[in-house]
């Protein structure tokens, strides 16, 4: 049976509909995308494994995610580290970063310094809206991140991927597959092209929008944020 | 060892740090105080033990708190009702209540003919902010929630309690006692007076916060938003 994914185009429009029809405010749905982000980490990288995680974020909502993750991961008792280069100038974004300088939560600017330093990557560089060139400086970030040995949990999507055909023929990210990606809201048809553990997160999805964008997502469980599925999106 | 327990004045001030320096938005902290309580019903009460909750809501920020925990109760497998008798104009509590109406989540205006229905009842009418007289609808509600026998998970303060002094000595209230406590951020003082399950919620107090109102708050285990605590709030 194929899988049903979300493609980028519905992707947006679901977004949308969540902020106007559904009511939730941004802030709403970036704290409960980011706390799932913090689940599958917790899930497939407990702390006892090594607390060092280096959140990298992007410019636009994925990276908010990022942000958001890091700050539920400080509370987990991880030691996060964030590198932000493009940070937004938006009233969101800044208050996300200093709830974590509140927390003395170290900001690098040197990617692949922090890199050796870690236990554990959270790619929340683009999400369902990245099309396109990499730009800079993140060409070097994604080639860091096909090379590392160091799990690497993607949010949405591994970054540099193309939402509906997957990873660029050449160039950053043409070789990169994350260990883990969490899924928020959906898969998205990258998911094809994706080989490791996979996650859908995002659990405040009403049936008439899954009903709307024609999703079958699979039941979480108990009070979990996030359900595995199948590096496809299959249900397991 | 006396617990260290947040006045009423505190509380206030403490929320008020939260929000500027601490730069959360009211909605980041009341989608993870209502998620605290949700987790905390879930703890109490699974949904195997019985799915209709009904979530008494009053005017403020503590109704707010309920009804984010009524829609994560719901995404939980939960059969909420809402009885949320003085419904805000504040932008905020309006999207809260869509987001329910979204689930079809049903909203009630008779207390005692939902309560006969119910298997557990969410107490968020006053919070840390009530003191005074307790106004209409609510001395009834307040009445059949200390003679039911179904129980009641009270959202920071059992509703009619004065936060320093606890119980009122005649009137309504003056025989409640709920089952469970959800303290968000730290007890206050009403809870020497307080016999049931005790949680603590909100896993959002920076180190700062705690130093600065002279918390000592147990630690959250994994990646848990509540932390049960003894009656009084004493560490476990």
């Amino acid at each position: 049976m194929a899988i049903k994914t979300l493609s980028a185009k519905n992707a947006a429009a679901l977004d949308k509909d969540l902020m106007s029809i559904g009511a939730f405010s941004i802030d709403q749905l970036m704290e409960l995308a980011g706390l799932s982000v913090s689940q599958a980490v917790y899930r497939v990288h407990p702390p006892t494994r090594g607390r060092r995680v280096l959140v990298a974020c992007g410019p636009g909502n994925n990276g908010g995610d990022g942000l958001v993750a890091a700050r539920h991961l400080w509370h987990y008792g991880y030691k996060p580290t964030v590198y932000y280069p493009k940070q937004s100038k938006n009233d969101l974004y800044q208050r996300l970063s200093t709830q974590l300088k509140n927390l003395n939560v170290p900001f690098t600017e040197d990617f692949p310094a922090a890199l050796k330093e870690s236990d554990h990557v959270v790619d929340a560089i683009f999400g369902f809206s990245f099309s396109g060139k990499v730009r800079e400086p993140f060409p070097a970030v994604i080639e860091a991140l096909s090379s590392t040995s160091i799990p690497v949990t993607s949010v949405d999507a591994p970054s540099s991927w193309n939402i509906e055909d997957g990873p660029p023929s050449s160039g950053p990210g043409s070789t990169f597959n994350p260990a883990v990606l969490v899924s928020l809201t959906a898969p998205k048809p990258l998911v094809k092209y994706f080989k490791g553990r996979h996650f859908i997160g995002g659990r405040f999805v009403s049936p008439d929008i899954q009903k709307k964008y024609d999703l079958d997502l699979p039941d979480y469980e108990g009070i979990d944020q996030i359900v595995e599925v199948g590096a496809n999106g299959q249900k397991l």
